[in-house]
């Protein structure tokens, strides 16, 4: 098979790979391959596809992070990490506070996909996560969220929600699909907590105030431990 | 009180703080008072103290992670997020495969005490983590760790040591006191993970490879949620 072209350039010029190289292929989709290097020139990458191999596995829970987009490279920065953690997709949405407008959303969507598949390669997944179409955060709880209540958790700050769950009152056992909302920089407003109460199950941390940008690795870290998921 | 001239500079320059304005203080030892700003101009910022409020509290644990230097700036942020997570010290080591030097890395040390103390402010905590002295991985481990060996946890990946436990064969109760020892980006040499194993319970991570400047928060994050720290 060919390359495409991003993908040939990184083979010859970062890894300098050349014909008879040994490497693994995969689909995205957790189908991995051997390989070997056949062609490597001129811009132009073609593999041997040879034996499948066992992919890594993948988490029992499958994850959606919903995620405010946050200022330029944070978000770059959680589409890393949340690639890296396991989750099985990545819904960027828009919150009163979060300061992108749709149409830069829009634009930075392509940015945010070659960042998903760069650290899906580097953590050794054979799954890229879908980098859904953004939403405003009223879409995402009146129409996306399909699932049962119980399964979807939204991430709010100490005190502005009454029943919220802490980390350790989350059900220890996993449901199927999850759904995890975390905020922007700036928080939620009244009227997202009381409209997110309403369809989710909040969910507030204890201990120091964690920055926003490092909230969907820490919330997604401790819920992977709470589900025995680690 | 007169304030240091860093702290000086930050209120008059970064906040803009003028006489009158209300500001919360700290000792960086878990005291921390109400207070006034009674003067504020020519570098120099002076503030009236009053009274005593409760502090945020800290976690029950007090966790020291023991990490390998990183580099640069990746260390930097190592220090900012277990300040934010909320550990007690934070260990710098110097391990086989880490790349820095032993004089390097006191230099680096006045560093990452700033960090440490803007972090400590960012997130509301009143206590600033200490910053110990380098040592090297052998030096932690023969002489540094005098816990039981049930509370020092070596992050290792999956199969390099037998008789690792996974996150969730972790003793629910927390020890009062636990270190946490994180490889550098190279990862263990297989002598330090036989020396680790004589003097600690290694741990290990299942799902994608976790980058090494993101395993810190990922490994207290994931610790926390079994202790029921959050």
């Amino acid at each position: 098979m060919t390359l495409a072209d991003d993908e040939a350039a990184h083979l010859i010029r970062v890894l300098r790979l050349r014909p008879g190289d040994v490497v693994r292929a995969f689909d995205g989709h957790g189908r991995e391959f051997e390989a070997i290097v056949d062609h490597a020139a001129r811009r132009v990458a073609r593999l041997r596809i040879g034996d499948a191999i066992q992919p890594a596995p993948e988490r029992h829970v499958r994850v959606t992070l919903a995620q405010a987009v946050l200022k330029a490279d944070k978000m770059d920065d959680v589409v890393r990490d949340a690639t890296m953690l396991g989750v099985a997709a990545i819904q960027p949405i828009l919150t009163a506070r979060a300061e992108a407008t749709s149409t830069a959303v829009t634009r930075r969507r392509d940015r945010w996909e070659r960042v998903a598949v760069s650290s899906t390669k580097q953590c050794g997944r054979a799954v890229i996560p879908a980098l859904l179409a953004p939403c405003t955060f009223e879409e995402l709880i009146t129409a996306g969220v399909r699932s049962p209540r119980a399964a979807v958790f939204m991430f709010v700050e100490p005190g502005v929600a009454n029943g919220a769950l802490l980390l350790q009152e989350v059900a220890a056992k996993a449901p199927d699909t999850a759904t995890v909302i975390v905020g922007p920089e700036g928080g939620w407003t009244q009227d997202e907590v009381a409209m997110g109460r309403g369809a989710c199950q909040p969910v507030t941390l204890r201990g120091p105030t964690q920055r926003a940008d490092a909230m969907p690795i820490v919330a997604l870290s401790a819920l992977f431990a709470r589900w025995s998921e680690w």
